[in-house]
């Protein structure tokens, strides 16, 4: 059995935003205090950890820093640059580990492990030269979404491709980043799984959520999904073999498309996730305390959900609706404390309890 | 209708053990920030505070510059001294209102409250004198309790007097500070009701609990209480009565002891409180973050319970079962980040979901 991390011990978040706040809060449910490291300043998660390094990525003597004054170290975001991690990882032991961020940081290999895994995806090619694009529309075909291989969330970074035009297009704008091209799914619905595993191996996932998009952008997750007995099996036991593949410690989310041949992945992220923030409400150990437990040795929480739960992102102005919203005594209410409700930033979520 | 404090806005907490802690843990969720006055190096509250200020309730340039740091002033103890409030309140808006703490910090004037309110408490006596004491005694009876009228908690302060060599031992341990007798209160059973109002004149309350302790310190409070229906709402009632009586504005703990006569107030808190920690694994607005709403002019929940609780407090060294108790995940362990497990100090607690 893996020893625990004593109560007091400090864990390292590298990323300061509304993941690492959730995270913070329940490292401090725990016992543990946290260092949050991040370039901007006065970022969500620094309003409620211990510690805060404000310092960009390429400064290696704060990385060295913050690395030496904590227990262990994870993160919530996946572009972190690979030096940074170089030096930290040198110091302090890094949950989930690397090759779990260098498989889901670029598409490709991620695409590429999960069909080694005997897992579907969607049909997809490597895009590096215009003769590229051009071969694999004829095989992947109309429409389809060119993406490229790092960097991209919430839709950005990926354009729809229906025709030729769309084609040329979206070669101008991205042909200096390399690229996969993806065939455009036919499914019937959005779910996703969170995951986690532990340091002794032991594996659990939530109930897969039902995903609603908006403007490529998470609206809604509902629990429970609305799909077969069988399908949910499927999801819960697909995620169980990606986190044992990767030997993964921690929390990981899993997206997948249900279509009518089965279900298909759409992306991995090695980190807590926006689809899995209806645990806060819906179960007794979230997935923010899961991946603090995973990471910290600690016996990981069984997914049980005793609630139903709609959860709704509020997203830039739709924060000013919290007034009426904390009138709903079934809502369980989440800001991240930013500043600027910018258009298509998150700003905080809510958790409808359904039953 | 109240303005709500806007997104952003700094509630001050005087004090900043386990209670401020999880206050603002729970402001962070509604996006203010908090910070956090403390005599002590490293309070728990400290771990999850954006701003703490390490002062004396003595240093009066530290108080002015703390209360104007922040949009609102709580408090998670009833004995703040009297000179640091008059500053802080001179600056900045305090809540609850000074009345509520000069209430509770007295045992006789709470106990004088509460009789003009028609409610009921033990019998009781002012005791100045060790004349005052042998003609209380005469009318209490024996057993009963002599009590410091001030700074008791816990326990602490207070003497159980079951004959005249326990009267002699306790009027010379306690002569030096105003004390009351109280007739030791023949009762079946201990509940006690946390209940908020806000600045509306909203009131609502959360089922109450049933209380067990172990040496003067709470030991267990479970959900439901074994009590009658009339019982419940007898409970409800006066803690609301309790509530617009003071004007009050915030969460209050009201004890309660059941006797075969009805319901008899043991004693108010005007606080979150240790027996309304099962809120926050019963409820999706649990008693902290009702706190926050009621002092920030947000709407209260409804005190709807969701699971069945029973709350366990982690006392000294049984924080270290810890490590067996995190095995249960139908529990929700809630550590304080207190680095010494000293004998009788207050570590943690868990929350076991009983449905």
């Amino acid at each position: 059995m893996t020893k625990p991390l004593k109560q007091g011990a400090v864990i390292g978040i590298l990323g300061g935003g509304q993941l690492g706040r959730m995270l913070a809060v329940a490292a401090s449910r725990m016992g543990f205090r946290t260092h949050v490291f991040e370039p901007q300043e006065n970022p969500p998660a620094s309003h409620v950890s211990d510690l805060v390094t404000t310092a960009a990525y390429e400064d290696t003597e704060a990385l060295s820093k913050f690395a030496r004054s904590v227990d262990v170290i994870t993160f919530e975001f996946e572009n972190i640059p690979s030096e940074a991690l170089n030096i930290v990882e040198a110091i302090c032991n890094v949950l989930p580990a690397r090759n779990a961020l260098k498989t889901s940081q670029d598409r490709l290999i991620e695409k590429e492990f999960l069909t080694n895994l005997n897992l579907t995806v969607a049909p997809y090619a490597n895009i590096e030269t215009e003769e590229d694009l051009t071969q694999a529309i004829k095989i992947v075909g109309f429409p389809s979404i060119l993406k490229t291989r790092r960097f991209g969330y919430d839709g950005k970074g990926q354009f729809k491709i229906k025709n030729e035009t769309d084609l040329k297009n979206s070669w101008a704008k991205l042909k200096n980043s390399p690229c996969v091209l993806e065939g455009l799914v036919n499914f019937t619905k959005e779910i996703s799984v969170i995951g986690a595993r532990n340091q002794d191996g032991e594996v659990v996932c939530f109930d897969p959520g039902e995903n609603l998009h908006r403007d490529g952008i998470l609206h809604t997750t509902t629990l429970p999904a609305n799909i077969s007995a069988s399908q949910n099996i499927d999801a819960v036991l697909l995620t169980g073999k990606i986190l044992n593949a990767l030997n993964y410690v921690g929390v990981m989310g899993v997206e997948l498309f249900v279509t009518k041949d089965g279900l298909l992945i759409n992306e991995i992220a090695p980190r807590v996730h926006n689809s899995g923030h209806w645990t806060q409400n819906g179960c007794v150990i979230d997935q923010f305390e899961q991946h603090i437990r995973a990471i910290s040795g600690w016996p990981l929480g069984d997914g049980k959900r005793h609630s139903n739960v709609l959860m709704t992102n509020l997203i830039g102005s739709e924060v000013l609706d919290v007034e009426t919203l904390s009138r709903d005594t079934d809502v369980g209410i989440h800001l991240y404390g930013k500043a600027d409700a910018k258009d298509g930033r998150k700003m905080g979520h809510i958790n409808k309890i359904l039953n």
